[in-house]
């Protein structure tokens, strides 16, 4: 299915309207079916929708690998996507894709990040990256994200080795972006070891509780982090690179995996 | 509280590293407790939270009108608000704040456009805005999001009438800054009728759903529509505008309440 769609608009000017065609992104609800009891509906890009299952599940703590996976069948026109599982784990009291409900109630804004980081371990990779391998990586990941250019209504997400873009997705969500790499590396048996996320959206403790979970030791940006997701990284040992193209790069945790010029 | 926060970075040039500070945006986990029952946590920039708590109640739909609020108790150190209402509404089967899960089962893009087309009221304003008019509130649209500018983290959300802003709110979510605004009209009597929405966020089907629920005849944002977002807009009688400032006023449905020039 393509991800853009043209719509007949109206283009007004100084005086006078004029008809033309507009190319704009397409979203389509997609609807997660697991073990024939419905779990989600999701709005996303409508491409690589198998990856986009599989890294929701995975994120949620639904699944762990590829094989409890029996079998994801996606039908993209009419959004329904089935995912047969070997186990049929039980979400925790439902509150599967409410964001961040507390389970004890009333809790705060520390109880979160402390009871969150607790539940996370330590993301003790020692891999180091350079400013000029930052630079270059960025830039080579925004000339990917071309849908981005043409209807500047998508965010895009990458799994990086320091030398290049491993895996790169876009989608109309920057969590679903994530979980279209995720979710690939997941099925297709990429590695995640010493590697690093790029993402073109904000990086907020949502984000940052993603690729924390999945021991990725760099996460790249060139929007700003969040207090939260800074307080995070720096509590589960995550470094939060933001690139500038006009000032440099700005690191807001763990700095010590960033090194100046070139290695 | 402040919106922002300033937090320690490494700055890293050419061939060295600076100690410096940045200015990031605030993020607060706030619990919504509804009648002494834990609803959802949301993640949100911590102000006007009475106003967004009314606005997200509102959009839900667990009330209609001011009248049907008890109390609202914010307590944003604590990152909880309580809301006592008049009559306790159930959720619809447990499904708030699940994004747009169907509830019959299987449902896929057409049925779910459909459905919610259906559930809405067609948006029966004659309001009319000239380009001009467009063109002076986006301007001062854009310079109100000060914050924005500032650490380039939060959406925007405005009410308006022809002449001017009525209401401004930013939040880190596309979602709050739009509930922050209808919560402020709610519990400030603030009218409705033939007003203008401008948001700094893409216009998807959920905000296009959420601004089309309170009969809002136009919608205007700098971002691109999605297709869906188009189709629903077609569909209830909303008017999108986006505004490109080099290449004018796009108008992707309802192009009648758009006047060239000024009236």
């Amino acid at each position: 299915m393509d991800k853009t769609e043209k719509v007949p608009i109206i283009r007004i000017f100084e005086r006078g309207k004029k008809d033309d065609l507009d190319v704009v992104v397409k979203e389509l609800p997609l609807t997660i079916i697991l073990n024939n009891r419905e779990l989600v509906t999701l709005l996303c890009s409508p491409v690589d929708l198998e990856y986009l299952v599989a890294g929701v599940l995975a994120s949620e703590g639904l699944i762990e690998s590829k094989d409890e996976i029996r079998q994801i069948t996606v039908d993209d026109e009419a959004g329904v996507a089935h995912v047969e599982t070997r186990e049929d784990k039980k979400m925790a009291g439902g509150q599967l894709f409410k964001p961040l409900v507390a389970s004890g109630g009333g809790k705060g804004a520390s109880s979160y990040s402390v009871s969150e980081a607790e539940g996370e371990q330590w993301v003790a990779s020692q891999a180091i990256i350079s400013a000029y391998e930052v630079s270059a990586l960025v830039s080579d990941f925004l000339y990917r994200s071309s849908i981005y250019q043409a209807t500047h209504g998508v965010h895009s997400a990458a799994l990086c080795h320091n030398k290049g873009i491993l895996v790169f997705h876009d989608d109309i969500g920057r969590h679903n972006a994530i979980d279209k790499v995720f979710g690939q590396c997941l099925l297709d048996d990429i590695s995640l070891d010493d590697r690093i996320i790029i993402t073109s959206g904000r990086i907020s403790s949502e984000i940052l509780l993603k690729v924390a979970k999945r021991k990725i030791p760099i996460l790249i940006s060139k929007a700003a982090p969040t207090n939260l997701g800074v307080r995070l990284a720096n509590n589960l040992g995550v470094t939060i690179i933001r690139f500038i193209r006009e000032e440099g790069i700005n690191v807001y945790s763990h700095e010590w995996r960033v090194v100046a010029g070139d290695r």
